[in-house]
């Protein structure tokens, strides 16, 4: 997590407030080549956290009537933009790496302080305080964001027949259990999400038996 | 354009409004392949659409203090989340080919019809009109996401010591008509703009010259 920043190797010929926040657009570049564990619908090779944040925040646009409470659509739109950002230090989580997920809270409290603590002081607080709030759930615009950042990859394991459903240990159950966020913030998001399980049991893409790693969402 | 849906090679078990809303939101996931001239920051290959839009959309987030004109920055970002859509279909138009951008209208409106079209009628006219939106410059939103889609690509040319600068024929004359957007939208842009394309000139990353393509911007 000490590497030097990318800028540091071409510095800009920018100063004060400006070209602190330049240094911080160009950092976050690498939030294009922090691997997830799903893979594409349109190629086969592992999707990456930047072009998920913008899957996301292009599904907040289009499936924003669902939402169970009243939402703020450009609101849940900065949330998902944001959500993965600590990811660039932090490396992605799966959701079906157990062991990984062990330490996920304390290696992502660090890297918010760092990757945020580039910006200007106002910025770093604005932009960890969107983090928080998606991670906590608290509002109705963090619930459906996470309900979204849960829906789009089983949109993905549906098209790779399988995909990260097919991690040893899971079921339709361990899927039931991590995918309850999206039932929580939208009936009818939750029920196209048990149609997916529902559908991908009966062609054999995730296994239906109910021992496994279920724990917590 | 007349390949099918990649939805239809594994048909969703979910039907009416949303089941075509899933549907539209799988085909974008083209967006993800189709790749820029630019290259990333972070590693050494190109970058694609879907990353670079949400890219924009963090830079409207950080940088949305430097718009001239007061702006509504949620939909800014819906803007700049929206913008390259039609590239699934029509390809990516590089900002120097001036053979690809004969035609490019053309292209573009071809897939915007097919694209947008996959949605409910109602989505398809709210995401046609963001599209079209943007590509007017006719609102202070579509001014300032334009700068930024213009900006973008400069700070990865910076950090290439490079890239899309050194297209033959582009020298930094060439550059200053195709990025005027971005003055025109925010004078604090538009001088960081000059100030990389001084910096690049003085390094030898970009030609001096005033022969060469300059053309409309």
């Amino acid at each position: 997590m000490d590497e030097p920043l990318l800028v540091e190797r071409r510095p800009l010929p920018i100063e004060g407030r400006l070209g602190q926040q330049l240094a911080f657009l160009i950092e976050v570049d690498r939030l294009k080549t922090i691997l997830r564990a799903s893979t594409l619908a349109a190629v086969q090779r592992r999707e990456n956290d930047a072009e998920h944040s913008w899957h996301l925040a292009l599904m907040v646009l289009v499936l924003a009537e669902y939402a169970d409470e009243p939402i703020d659509v450009g609101h849940t739109v900065r949330l998902v933009v944001v959500h993965d950002l600590v990811e660039i230090y932090a490396g992605d989580t799966p959701l079906y790496d157990d062991t990984l997920r062990l330490d996920q809270v304390e290696r992502e409290l660090a890297a918010a302080d760092r990757l945020f603590g580039l910006l200007p002081e106002d910025q770093a607080r604005e932009f960890r305080a969107l983090w928080d709030e998606f991670e906590a759930r608290q509002t109705p615009e963090a619930r459906f964001a996470k309900a979204i950042d849960r829906l789009e990859p089983n949109l993905l394991n549906w098209m790779a027949a399988g995909g990260t459903w097919q991690t040893p240990g899971v079921t339709a159950d361990t899927v039931r259990a991590r995918t309850v966020h999206i039932g929580e913030a939208s009936a009818a998001l939750g029920e196209a999400m048990a149609a997916l399980v529902g559908g991908a049991t009966r062609n054999g893409w995730l296994a239906a038996g109910q021992q496994g790693v279920t724990g917590p969402a």
